[in-house]
């Protein structure tokens, strides 16, 4: 009964320096796509990551984990679906599934999943408590059990 | 009673395009050192990888995980510690430690600690067995409990 | 009378991983991006990038020169406008205008201008005259005066 | 009769991530690589740039070019040469010749040649003056004819 979704899914296009001599996407940048994902996912929950930083939370990833299935490619149109996975008074989890939709030509194709837990930290470095209203859309987003969007 | 260890070190110093606005090193570049080190452990192991490639052998990441305990920032010294974690007839997995060396004014810190699997492909992007006197460099990496360089 | 526009625009958002530690956008990412925007000029003067290289025609830049107006910012909105300058039998030069749009609360602000030359190599990595299809498309494009997208 | 000299040449070794699907190093990456020779230069001028940006001196890329003559490739080790160009009370322009080495198998080869205008900025990013010991090594490196290291 809401327009917001809290499995959120961007769609990018594989770009000609995320490539390598393997022909394929170098693996590490897809956390730079999870991070693309988890922006957008906490954008619709209410304020952008940009707006968190000036107001002093910064999230810090404290742990990453990815399992490759299958290559991305030059050009290829691939999406990030992201949704919230663990919440804690200072962590956040983030799951991610990053595929190659199908086309008329083809399947669609798991690409990578991810997951990856962010702590919150002030301007100083140190750990803090994610924000009240922050804390409470990602506790919302949790249990709406992640709807597609 | 040989001069090769296979707990290889490498040292390297942060680049301003590796930190971001949050002024340390963004997390997916540690991933990009990793590399480097798997790169010199290889190297040291008997034949660069380059070589590998040459010859048909292709080392694609199938597993990633790194824990983020500090961060590196820019005009840092870091070093990658790299060593042989298991071996089998296709994958072969790394563990590694990223640290900022002690200095006279600093004791040493332990920034990532991280694990890839990797898994041996053909030209054609298909499993192959790793070839064996690498399977076997491997393994007797594996076997020398990681004498310290 | 026609829906191609020889003056493309890409509009992109900044990622996180592209701002340094001064709070902006790394300079060299800039040229990443018009990447971008000459990719899709391409594509929309008939043939994607991809499809030439899998023919056998590389395009490598020779030649690259930008000038920083100001900086874009994480999670910007920004667009690059790309047009052809010269053509030539084996080489082609596009310009660019990298520029955050305006908003209710801004004014338009262009941020780069560049120009790259690119040449046209064989798989081989000699060089080779550009396909007469795609040089008549570019030759098109730079008689069309540039008609705002 | 100094230790110094001011044509700073500084090695690295071809990373894997800075390779893309053409198989060699891709164009933006030489920048960096600018970079790096720029940072090692100002450091041995007496200050390390992340020193001067503690003092609130920003040096921004105002202006680049770049001629790409040959590429590099993966686990090359390359050199980064680079000297003081100009020098004015808000800006200063290095130079750069990045080049393979030659070895007993090959001939020494030149692969990019660049330029890029850096200008002073403070905190707030309003343009400022070099400060003056910076200022006075700057233009005592310009003097020196580069003296090869």
């Amino acid at each position: 009964m809401n327009d917001f979704s809290f499995r959120t899914t961007v769609e990018l296009r594989v770009r000609y320096p995320e490539t390598d001599q393997m022909g394929v996407v170098y693996h590490a940048n897809y956390l730079a796509w999870c991070d693309i994902g988890r922006t957008e996912l906490i954008r619709r929950l209410g304020k952008p990551y940009a707006e968190l930083e000036k107001e002093g939370v910064f999230l810090a990833v404290a742990d990453a984990s990815l399992r490759y299935h299958a290559p991305a490619r030059y050009d290829d149109r691939v999406q990030v679906e992201t949704w919230v996975e663990e919440v804690r008074s200072r962590t956040v989890s983030f799951g991610y599934l990053i595929s190659r939709p199908g086309s008329e030509e083809s399947r669609p194709e798991r690409l990578v999943s991810a997951r990856t837990t962010l702590i919150a930290l002030d301007r100083a470095g140190g750990t803090r408590k994610l924000p009240p209203d922050l804390l409470a859309a990602l506790r919302g987003a949790l249990t709406t059990e992640g709807a597609a969007t």
